[in-house]
């Protein structure tokens, strides 16, 4: 019966290294495992340019090692120390950490160089491991409130904007055609999205003179309609910020009703005067 | 007497089902017609890609019969069932629906290879029949309301950004000349809408010193005006959002003043205190 | 003394006609005026494409003959109808009227070739005659009052932007070099500002690492600080909005003060009740 | 004891001339100061394009001799002057003076050919002199304040763009690979943060169909999340103009309470009359 007790605590104190962020040492594996993933990443860029592979293959190919151990290791402890590991494994973060650690051993049972191509592809997957870095930042902030409920708003407005490229791109194929480059209707959709988002890449321009007067609609409008997304959410955001700036988490003394503005005297509902230090 | 009896009761239904969204048959109905509608829209696409057409020309050629098949069913369905059938025909979706059916039919009667040009841009009308889904996005939303109130303001904008783009493009044309690009005025107002909404294709680029330094004085009017229409549309999106928050439809029972929003405890005209029910 | 008489009623006609809009000729001149101006706007840009020019080159002759000898009898008219014709003629309407006039009678005396370089360009000057069209705009909307409230402000942004401007510029002059098209500081300024209003040429791009760490650099700034603009005319725009909405055109009964907002109950300045018919 | 006294009063002097700005001495300072920078800044420039370098290479030379002489004397009055000369030296400000001076010296001691490259950027240091021209405009203004509000959060909002783009980049990279252009994953970033900015140089573009679609996708992003910094200042900036607006420093002569708002008539605390010359 001891033995299961020490197990039980070393998980414990595993489970409070890898998910607590208040004690010293969760903060250290925080910073380490911070380190581990830009430098991993900066790892996958880098061998990516052939220059840099050239030179440093060897180097890579030891870092890219140590980091999948690191990571392997990391992953176990997981694993082992958290309650429910099966819901563990099987969500978002499960599952990132999985594809973060595979690929090198991939590598190792797949020697054939025609499998390379896709290889190439599941070690890149690694990139996605900077998405771990987002648990660093703090998501209860009033941003990502503010997206949140003006969501359904973005999407109608986006799906406005493809209604849009869909029209102005198919008559744009009409007008110029595959002789200016506009050489089919998904490509000619393509360009307005380009022209609309004021990206403007001008690998295809339009030639006549037709062409050049709806390409200049097509910009006016993009460069208009920019207004309404700012405008949903500059609205929503103030919104949730005036909410949230004189906020108190206090209740009436008398009848027990939330008491939600720091500037309220009597209580909304049974008008029961609020003493100061009740807020 | 029975016989139309049963007839008025069939249009009632055919009816329900087609301008109905609240039935199970109804909803199955827009469901099905929208398929049919990205389907047929996807097809047109498809088409218009060379490779594409050349391999799949036999299944597109069907696809396209069948949908028209069920646009020329639906077209029908919607005149029998409607109470004021001419009213729909001249509508502005009554058009659009007639516009989505007749091409295929067209290209039926139509096989000159002369024709073939005017030919393909009718059958290119069928994209708007994606105007279609708009229906399926509620239209009585804030940002709708914002953009009708800020209406007149974003013309007189879009009639601003013309002319500065007319006297600019009127003077790079002297700045720069046909040698550089600049080779006609309407040319050259065209450049400057693509400098002025920060496209900026790089198809034509000023070459001159004094061409650069007015490029970015257009550059920097473009950046900084794009602050008018974000500004109205914010400003006229808070006021509709507030507007709208906590509205409520009741009265005073006591002096039938209007109960404007949902929070009011006392009728702000009697100071009659308000029941829960009342609003 | 009949005379004089019967000449000023005809001058206050004139003027009643030139400067008046609520009368049916006053509106009718308006229209007119506003038809001559786009038509020899059009005409100017029209002349200036090669293949028209050469096809039309007597009717657009023409034209310019027609609208030259129309607009200088509305010169004229105004000149006599005005009451104080100096202030009129040095004013910056009456520039523009006048510059709008002169060019094709310029062409009369000027017949050497050698000035018609010149002469092109004063042609040229009556694309000006399209801010005659900003008379028809409303000059008292709260665009114009919140643009003029935050014009120091903007003022310092761009000032702002061009140091970034200038320091980044120099910076990518020193990384990049002539060979890679950085040529001189003002050319790399001036790329600097291409990128920074997120306009993007590409006619000049960074080849260098560092050159491209530096331009996302830029970029992202650039697409950040238009917040700035955004901001400054929003709230501008909302507060004159706000202190607009809800204001009336009354004085207090009692003390004779303005009643500003709508829905004030007591005077301001000396506590008189106001009536409700006095607002 | 006449001689320090002497010097005190002169080193007064001085000090009101270079830091005070009431004084028409300080003013003219000033004025003095601002030209020799803004002149600086124009010979650095045009010294960098080869054909005027060429031409005016003796004068841009005694230019240049003429400001260092200028800047060192300015620099050796302000150490003088200054109360503690070594918080002045180390500050941002007096490193900034320091290598506004020095270029013009070491090309004296450094006449090596081979340190030219080197020269040139120390001498092209001089650019941030204009960083001097920030202390003409006043820095309490409210887009200031609303800009170090919103810091934090704009941080943020990089990262994010940071990742995106890293992801984006990364999925770019393995779409299309080195024979489309996208030849390493940094060089992918790079392209994914030139589109997403909405700069599109359009050196690179996609050409696989996937390519586009996800091109298509990266450009609707950015179109659309510029919607998040647009609306953060917005936000703060209208609450700092809100909380700025009508702001006074004065307090109840009866209570002591303070009185925020100047058109305040009441004590908000005791409800006793405030006087007009209070506030």
């Amino acid at each position: 019966m001891e033995q299961p007790k020490k197990i039980a605590k070393w998980r414990e104190k595993i489970h409070e290294i890898i998910y607590g962020t208040h004690t010293p040492e969760g903060k250290l594996f925080d910073i380490i495992l911070l380190i581990a993933i830009l430098y991993s990443i900066i790892i996958v860029m880098m061998e990516s340019v052939k220059s840099f592979d050239e030179k440093y293959h060897q180097f890579f190919n030891i870092s890219e090692w140590v980091i999948t151990i690191l990571f392997t290791i990391e992953y176990g402890l997981r694993i082992i120390s958290v309650y429910r590991p099966k819901k563990y494994i099987f969500s978002f973060y499960g599952i990132v950490d999985l594809l973060s650690t595979l690929p090198k051993y991939l590598s190792f049972f797949i020697m054939d160089s025609q499998f390379l191509a896709v290889f190439r592809a599941l070690r890149l997957l690694r990139v996605f491991r900077i998405l771990k870095l987002i648990r660093f930042v703090g998501e209860s902030n009033n941003i990502v409130r503010a997206l949140n409920n003006s969501r359904s708003k973005i999407f109608i407005f986006i799906f406005f904007v493809l209604i849009i490229s869909i029209i102005l791109g198919t008559i744009m194929f009409l007008v110029e055609g595959p002789e200016n480059g506009f050489d089919s209707i998904p490509h000619s959709i393509y360009w307005t999205i380009v022209t609309l988002t004021t990206v403007g890449f001008g690998d295809i321009t339009p030639q006549t003179a037709i062409g050049q007067v709806i390409a200049s609609i097509i910009m006016i409008i993009g460069y208009g309609i920019i207004a309404v997304p700012t405008g949903i959410v500059t609205a929503e955001y103030t919104a949730t910020k005036n909410k949230m700036a004189n906020r108190t988490d206090s209740s009436c003394q008398n009848c027990g009703a939330d008491v939600i503005f720091s500037d309220t005297k009597y209580c909304r509902k049974c008008g029961h005067k609020l003493d100061e230090d009740e807020k």
